[in-house]
């Protein structure tokens, strides 16, 4: 069992900085991410395009605002179950919660943040007879360590900027890239689509479009995807199979614990953003209140003031004074500290 | 008489965030402020200590803190008045206001943001006979332009980072530079404590202390300082008399306004931090609410959520429909574009 002050669900840009405002409270942070990184649709979705509206910065590429917050938040030594989608919850009678996952991890903490953007994000899956019999057993629809790919036959589906990325990255790790879009026209960066052409002009990448996988083979594990291409149909051999078809979020098993909803968000106060189960916040695109605008900077300041809330919550006879960190400085669980450098008080003679 | 559509009252980190969340939705702005420049409290008080709680920056000192925001608005043009403080409203007719600053700049405009801060930074002041009648007459609490003491006899009083990082900087301009402090110990930066003190060796800087300044003489400008050490008191020549004694915030003249005042800050709603004037917001660290903390993460979402309420107020039929920076872009009112690179649609043969 995982135990922790407040378990963060979902770790985007809003549970990422929540890390950093409890730690000032000296609050312990754990978040869950059905994801295998840390950034939410940061690192998944847009790593590489820009962000314009983050004060203080003119432009930030998604993937280093992820970085700069996780450093942010270092010190604070959050812990972390990726890959893993909070599935259940469990009220003890003491008002604390169990949260366990999809793959029965369980974690134990007296405060929930709900910080899931615009859910967990679901893979689009293709519409194949048995595809769920073959997952983890060479189907794949994120990757998580693309060594398990070394000198296998890996086919691709999609036509995006994940297919393109995964195929032009796999190029170099697997025996055999195939590459299947449904479309001649690939659609994603200039340059990912110019270096696949000439992995393709290599035969580093087989290509095979206007196709679709229409059906998939093998006894424990798959060894052979079908693919149709104008009605024809063959079978290649094939040790895995990775369709990028996109990720979309769903609110998913989140939605049954009993929280008020309100268009697929959760319903919380605008004072400290509690749902309608004390204990329980959310935080940033995830939930939804009068005036509510789906930006990060606003999960931002919904994460403090929720930190506030639920330092109170854990130490109802304590008044909290608010310290601002210039002058107080910041000091990390790892025994780390930063400050302002101390003014000196000296003569002059 | 100066036109626009949101004025802003406080040229701090939140008022300049708001030109930028303000221009996306196509408004101009204007800010007064009553320091000499942008950047408020983050400028004035601590522009080279570091902030540690600005979400995104592990560390920012205070004045990059200014210069960035003051660079993510830039394209959106916005005004200022300087130096200045806001005196007087007039609502007119047709509910748009006109405020005047104690110099008799006059501003119009249909939204009001107050985004004074702790309020207007007024120096304090040493208690001396007419000292109001040398009043930008070789009298000043603040250096706009070192320019203007150049080969002059300059007397600065005071024992902190203002006093000791302006002497340091006069020495080079002003034909004279003499501190006076009433302590022997000076209290501020290691590095500016040593520097005055070489200075001093070199006769580039004289400083007196233990004393304080007694009195002010000259006609129509300053000619003399009084200087009274143990008892003793002589009179310099001097052209200048500039007393850095520190600041401290007042809400000042905006607590006439007519708007509700609740612990020496403005009361608003927490929907889109309006005041209880229609059309008249406060925003950071000048306004307050139940939860409210005094943090400037905080006011770029109060800006931001203010700022969409503005433009509802200002369009009435209009939907405004929330666009992100990544996907849309940003159009500056000078005709720069910013926008992420976009995916090209090509075939892979």
């Amino acid at each position: 069992m995982i135990t922790t002050d407040i378990l963060i669900i979902g770790a985007g840009p809003t549970g990422l900085f929540t890390v950093f405002e409890a730690g000032l409270l000296k609050l312990k942070c754990h978040l869950i991410d059905a994801l295998p990184q840390p950034g939410g649709q940061c690192s998944e979705l847009y790593p590489k395009k820009p962000i314009y509206d983050i004060p203080g910065f003119p432009e930030i590429l998604a993937g280093d605002l992820t970085s700069n917050l996780l450093e942010q938040g270092r010190q604070f030594q959050p812990g972390f179950t990726l890959g893993e989608r909070a599935e259940t919850i469990e009220t003890l009678e003491d008002g604390s919660f169990i949260v366990t996952t999809n793959k029965g991890t369980k974690h134990h903490a007296p405060i929930i943040a709900i910080a899931g953007g615009l859910g967990s994000f679901e893979p689009r899956k293709p519409q194949l007879e048995n595809i769920d019999k073959y997952q983890d057993k060479g189907l794949a629809y994120f990757i998580k360590d693309p060594e398990v790919y070394r000198d296998k036959k890996v086919v691709i589906a999609g036509g995006g900027d994940s297919a393109l990325d995964w195929s032009i990255f796999l190029a170099d790790v697997a025996s055999e890239v195939t590459l299947v879009h449904r479309r001649n026209e690939f659609r994603g960066a200039l340059d990912s689509v110019e270096r696949v052409q000439e992995l393709k002009l290599l035969n580093k990448i087989n290509i095979i479009t206007p196709a679709e996988i229409t059906g998939l083979y093998g006894e424990d594990k798959i060894e052979g995807v079908a693919v149709t291409k104008n009605g024809d149909t063959k079978v290649l051999e094939a040790d895995a199979f990775i369709p990028l078809f996109g990720l979309s979020p769903k609110l998913g098993p989140i939605g049954d614990w009993g929280l008020e909803i309100e268009k697929n968000a959760i319903k919380v106060n605008t004072l400290d953003y509690q749902t309608n189960i004390p204990g329980i916040y959310a935080i940033g695109d995830v939930n939804t209140y009068e005036g509510k605008l789906k930006l990060i900077l606003c999960g931002f300041h919904e994460a403090t003031l929720m930190c506030q809330s639920a330092y109170k919550r854990l130490n109802p006879g304590n008044k909290f004074v608010l310290k601002y960190t210039t002058v107080s400085g910041v000091n990390g669980f790892d025994g780390s500290r930063k400050e302002s450098p101390k003014a000196v008080v000296k003569a002059i003679v």
